[in-house]
């Protein structure tokens, strides 16, 4: 499972109580920060999510509405003691700011931070649980979409059946694997009365910001949710064009062609107070449409 | 007079909903920031702070709980459709960092932006209504105080008095500047019954961060009002001074030998939830002492 907590759903000027974007993604292990606009420490405070708990920050480019507020999240993260050691994965040039921005204040991190500058698409992030890829995306700078993939799980083991079957342990991790067990006298144990199925594992994609383009949909093909700038309302479709930007009918069309399941809409102008707009264009399109709305937590 | 609202009173991190530094000055004509915190913008929004009417930006230093919400406010005064200039005073690096963020996101104000660099003790800015000074104060690194100055204010002319006394206008300059009339039969009409006194000119001093540093008090000598911070309480003085800040205790001595009229105190540790012991130490060695709380107008 992964859940998706929303800590900024505006785009460039924070407006009526919205403010630029960040997202937490989790698992059960862990949590990993999607972009970081300003102020987004201040919103990790007031919506619980422990700063200690996230291990890779990931940015998709460097307008201030999606990074102005990492330096200051960098430099209180070690200010209340942290040693561990935190991934950013941006652009590249990110390090040169963050580099400068340190070296002025005469202050040094107390925990490694490993900058892994984004340069091509694939996979920049594998542990035991998860999968994290990159992919272009067409803004008016460089700028990348995540796409987050929930490795198999593995069948979870019951216990008291292996004991009623005489299974020796040795043999669970072929169980976990979902093979069958063969005893001494070639009778055959059904994986199914041994072990049970787990949830499977999940996708979620992060398109911001971006124009609507068609060549992202091999990219997001089949996810289980996702989450896609729609900054306009469609009657702007040509203003949204000629700033990179996509609408709520294009977004939707989006998640229609490439079958995804779920669409989270955010990264709304501030020229819009209410957003319910957005909502209604979009599911005339696609009806399985949520807005991004800050505080809340979306699992998939 | 002078109004200064506080938008962050605290020091490193944000904490029990406090903010990092940052106060708005203002006289009867404009605005003046004072330091910059992360979510400043978001505070001047709070506080119906209208940032048109800012002109002109003094940053003390270049640690980040004074200037992270800096970018942020540029660029969005840009996306708002400011065009009339904007000043900034600042350690001279600063620039480098600003030019560099927007460079990176292909981004460019829409206004003039005019760098001001701290390089010596003096006026700084001078308009029709105050002067602007900056000092130095000892931290870990170059860090400046301001002075804020008002003009004398010219006398307030009584219109009927000087239709009484047959006053031509074209005397009115030198009314305002205190001078008696004298007619054409040599008949004094002193200036007090023609004009009336309006309020004497205030300072405010602005001092954070800073040890506590005795060479402080010809610079703010008899000011009207002194912010001054005061990171920790007296308990605490060794880690103060280790850290270059001050006591609660040594802000209100430098209040008291400097002769000024009234303190207020700021830039708390988040290690501290309630700040009433902070009023009651100072209060014991300068009794006119106001802790400086957010959303709050202190006028002088």
């Amino acid at each position: 499972m992964l859940a998706i907590t929303i800590l900024g759903n505006n785009s460039a000027i924070p407006a009526f109580n919205r403010h630029p974007t960040a997202q937490v993604v989790q698992n059960a292990e862990q949590s990993f920060l999607i972009d970081c606009g300003e102020g987004t420490q201040m919103r990790m405070i007031q919506y619980k999510i422990r700063s200690s708990k996230i291990n890779h920050i990931f940015i998709s480019h460097l307008h201030g509405d999606h990074y102005f507020g990492l330096i200051g999240l960098l430099t209180s993260m070690g200010l209340l003691g942290r040693k561990h050691e935190l991934h950013l994965y941006a652009p590249e040039i990110l390090k040169t700011i963050i580099d400068l921005q340190l070296n002025v204040a005469g202050a040094h991190l107390p925990y490694e931070l490993h900058f892994h500058p984004l340069k091509n698409e694939g996979v920049i992030l594998e542990d035991k649980k998860i999968n994290v890829e990159c992919f272009t995306v067409q803004h008016r700078i460089e700028c990348w979409g995540f796409l987050f993939r929930e490795k198999k799980n593995l069948r979870k083991i019951e216990i008291e059946e292996t004991k009623k079957y005489n299974i020796p342990s040795s043999f669970f991790g072929r169980l976990h694997m979902g093979e069958d067990f063969i005893t001494e006298n070639n009778t055959i144990i059904k994986n199914e009365l041994l072990t049970s199925a787990v949830a499977p594992p999940k996708t979620f994609a992060y398109c911001t910001d971006t124009v609507y383009d068609e060549e992202l949909i091999e990219k997001i093909k089949n996810v289980d949710l996702l989450y896609h700038e729609a900054t306009y309302l469609h009657a702007l479709q040509q203003k949204a064009a000629s700033r990179f930007h996509c609408t709520s009918i294009e977004a939707a069309t989006m998640a229609k062609k490439a079958g995804v399941k779920k669409l989270l809409l955010g990264h709304f102008s501030s020229m819009y107070e209410s957003l319910d707009d957005f909502k209604t264009e979009a599911c005339s399109v696609f009806e399985n449409t949520e807005l991004a709305l800050e505080g809340i937590c979306y699992t998939v």
